[in-house]
């Protein structure tokens, strides 16, 4: 006995033909790809959306059709995420920080017709033309008189696509479980691999985001304003342009101008009152502004997800610059993982360490449900301290990857591996300590690398530090500290150790420390481990550690 | 082609199980039938109502077996919403207060085989339980020892069914599409008609309700109180027991104890942040308040839906009491029609008339969609002035009622007809200004009678005012009067009519006005029309009206 509610499939094209309609009054303001800043108020971005939808309808774009981008964050990408995915087709959306080779993989690997390209990224597309066979038109994201002389067959100016239809269209109905957009992941072992979203994980992740137990954001009684300083290639901008139509809400967009002084000429002139940025960008922008001297006049809320933060960061946000912070846990494959809010306070708690509440994850919500669990599968307790495999379940939660890359990311009982190593306590927060993959292995114990490298780091004289695991008679793994030292530094091991040894414990410590001009890094600016492991495969430990491992010592 | 997201449906046992695991520092508060305060956190319940949910598939509830409940806001009936529920059966909430033919009509018509009576509604049932020949057996909420002595036959003891289970119990997974709850509108003319919710509309609803622009109360870093006045069989509670498991919100139950001091002493004792209810009990609480002195100590926000308040208890709640105010517009086929929230004020605006604002009904918000139609079923513009039918799509819309009773209630479009008359201005603010059927049709021209006896109702010497139109020879209908004065009051016509002529259009004057002693009214405490009308069938109004129609001022 079915319920007698009305049968309407939540879909993206909903979102901004409401915020078209109620929140006309405010709209996005983006820095174009030249510099310029565009303002469009949601009604005019619903007029050229729909005809954007149909132009590409008109050039062939059908449901499933896959249309890649190669765009930064400007009001047409913008205009993209509605347009392609209000017509049942997929936005797949590319990195263009990639290497050529793994641009040509995705955008073959995932079958796209039609690239979207703004003029940042036209030479990338020229260099790789030749080697997307499937791609029937290349879509320029500028007006005609703005685009530079280029090689491209087949172009499309999208000015004129749009241009040359009314705004006169009705988004059709389909199944909310039909692909929205596709989004690879940066895949650092193996082939990347594709996470399709569809409209319904899209449209319930939007809902949860605007609860006020998610983001302290949408305040009553006042409009917040939204900047995603996130890249719309990475997870939909944290969701945010799908957010902004949900609660009214003001959209700023960076355009691909990420200098500090930028970002801060738009986060100030706007009265951006949320940005959301990996921790690496804040850190930029914190030691800017105490530079500078400038204060935001409207900020009030620090989003930071992508990488753990550095407690020294939380303090110079909260302390320094009076902000508010958000730490959201997630990834391509659980887009948003944890809510952002802290645990309520109840009247008359004491907060021992706010930093150390900061620097932890938000705290679980209903949909998706989280666990961690040891390496036989079987579940931990959430008691803040027993530290497992982190694993999701729910309706955003990635079930597997285009065309089944990778096998099945889900184990036995229907939960994903995220490949974390954490924590989770009773609230459901989670406290993140390693990659899997990173983790030493220690005697059956775990070192986790990451919060070793965070301890190296924490001396005046490091630059940066990396840890792997490298091969050892008797423990199986021991860690290897390698350090690129700060211009003119001269810190050695044993005053690393030294340091090292008030910060972690005894059986953590490194057995060696190798000191190195550089490391090798990733596209998207992380240390490559795999490389570095490769170089160090066949190192030879001295037969004893710095300190002993103690395999009584438990973990958790 | 579909996304690559994992497929799980929104079910509301989901919310008790994560209300369980992460919000077990809190939970519900109820008095019971009995008068005694039950307190129970989260995971306490939950395990009650797994051994519930146990019990009643012992006793042979099954997916799509209908419950029917009969009783109030008890920590009992709070389980049945979960338990029930939760194993695909469907609660159907009936109103106590109902007369007993319409509860002998209603439980056979929902063709429910078990019911779940409270001690307080114990007699009504031994009254009808011969002629409910469908229920297999009553379930009386109470334990054994405090059952008063009663003649019905196949009685389970709640308690001993909960007793006999152990908690160890996993929730069954299944569409989201399932009936969930049924409610029956109250039916003024025709038979009760069944609005059976579903998991998904329940669940969205849910969603939405915790949307900072839906309720202005879960603020970020402090726990809201919910406490829904409003019973649990009148739209489960305006969703309420839903939310708070959501939201992990404390959650207050009265039982059936409305008098203002039971509902004081909860609201200021439990600490109560939101409370919500009709407008007749906040004015009897607030008169309560003022004469006793008494100010609860957390509550901030006043929920108001059911009838449009008075301008004079905006007043008095926000004036005297300090309290914001949320009018919610719905109904049972459109739970939550309009958001909680005003329209976010950007910085600078200065509102005239905060109590018109007040006074207006939340705002749109996505999903469902608002519209308003004229007599032909076109669409009219959303400028707040033009004046239609109110009409509703969307997700938790109802599309028919049980059994199809009453044919369709769409529009060949497919919208839901609400019965209203209003007005929804840009922002999707909507104000009601009558039923329709209740709406006065003068010479082509609507004339509100809500309107109309809001005006003479503001005269200190009314008690209260009924509008209905009378046949016309000219003008189709106009309107006709009928005043309850105060006890001693002398009001005349002429009186009233000049109290008239400086608030309404001199066009909507009553031709002619009633004094009488009583009125008829329903179950629910409303004048029932149909009897006035009726009544007053065949008068005869003077050849000339008190003030001449003028058909050419339009109302809108």
């Amino acid at each position: 006995m079915n319920g007698l509610m009305m049968d309407a499939p939540l879909l993206l094209s909903g979102l901004i033909e409401y915020a078209a309609e109620y929140h006309s009054g405010t709209g996005i303001v983006a820095r174009d790809i030249e510099g310029d800043i565009v303002r469009l108020n949601y009604a005019q971005s619903h007029r050229r959306i729909k005809q954007l939808a149909k132009g590409l309808r008109r050039l062939g774009v059908r449901a499933t059709t896959r249309v890649a981008s190669l765009a930064w964050s400007t009001h047409r990408h913008f205009e993209c995420f509605y347009a392609v995915t209000g017509i049942q087709a997929v936005l797949h959306t590319v990195n263009p920080r990639l290497y050529d080779e793994q641009i040509i993989y995705i955008i073959n690997h995932a079958e796209d017709e039609f690239l979207l390209v703004d003029t940042a990224s036209l030479s990338i597309v020229e260099r790789i033309a030749d080697r997307l066979p499937k791609i029937r038109n290349f879509i320029i994201m500028a007006k005609a008189g703005r685009i530079p002389p280029n090689t491209l067959r087949d172009v499309i100016v999208y000015e004129d696509l749009v241009a040359g239809e009314d705004g006169n269209f009705e988004w059709p109905s389909f199944d909310e479980r039909s692909a929205s957009t596709i989004c690879y992941t940066s895949g650092s072992t193996g082939n990347p691999k594709g996470v399709v979203y569809s409209h319904r994980a899209s449209m319930l992740q939007t809902m949860t985001n605007a609860t006020s137990s998610w983001m302290p954001g949408t305040r009553n009684g006042v409009r917040e304003v939204l900047m995603p300083v996130a890249p719309m290639f990475h997870g939909n901008a944290w969701n945010q342009p799908f957010l902004c139509c949900y609660t009214g809400s003001k959209l700023v967009l960076p355009g691909r101008a990420f200098e500090p002084e930028k970002l801060f000429e738009l986060i100030d002139g706007e009265q951006v009152s949320i940005a959301a940025a990996v921790p690496t960008v804040w850190m930029i922008l914190t030691d800017w502004m105490k530079t500078t001297g400038k204060r935001p006049s409207a900020l009030r809320l620090a989003m930071l997800s992508g990488s753990p933060p550095s407690r020294e960061l939380m303090r110079t946000l909260v302390m320094d610059f009076d902000l508010d912070t958000f730490l959201n846990y997630g990834s391509t494959e659980v887009l948003g993982g944890s809510a952002g809010t802290r645990v309520p306070l109840d009247a008359g708690t004491v907060i021992e360490d706010e930093m150390g509440e900061r620097l932890r994850s938000g705290r679980a919500m209903f949909t998706p449900k989280i666990r961690i669990v040891d390496e036989n599968g079987t579940s931990l307790p959430k008691d803040g301290v027993s530290k497992g495999h982190v694993q999701f379940k729910g309706t955003w939660v990635a079930s597997g990857y285009l065309n089944g890359e990778g096998g099945s990311p889900l184990d036995r009982e229907g939960w994903f591996f995220t490949g974390d190593i954490g924590s989770i306590d009773s609230q459901g927060r989670i406290v993140i300590s390693d990659r899997a993959k990173d983790i030493v292995k220690s005697g059956g114990e775990w070192i986790s690398s990451q919060e070793l490298e965070a301890a190296a780091a924490s001396h005046p004289d490091v630059a940066h530090a990396s840890v792997i695991g490298v091969p050892h008679p008797k423990w199986q793994e021991r860690p290897l500290l390698i350090i690129i030292r700060k211009p003119g530094a001269q810190v050695d091991a044993d005053e690393l150790l030294k340091h090292l040894a008030q910060r972690v414990a005894k059986w953590w410590l490194p057995d060696a420390i190798e000191f190195v001009d550089e490391l090798p890094m990733t596209g998207t600016g992380k240390v490559h481990k795999p490389t570095l492991r490769a170089q160090y495969k066949d190192y030879k430990l001295a037969p004893e550690p710095a300190a002993k491992p103690q395999a009584e010592v438990r973990l958790s």
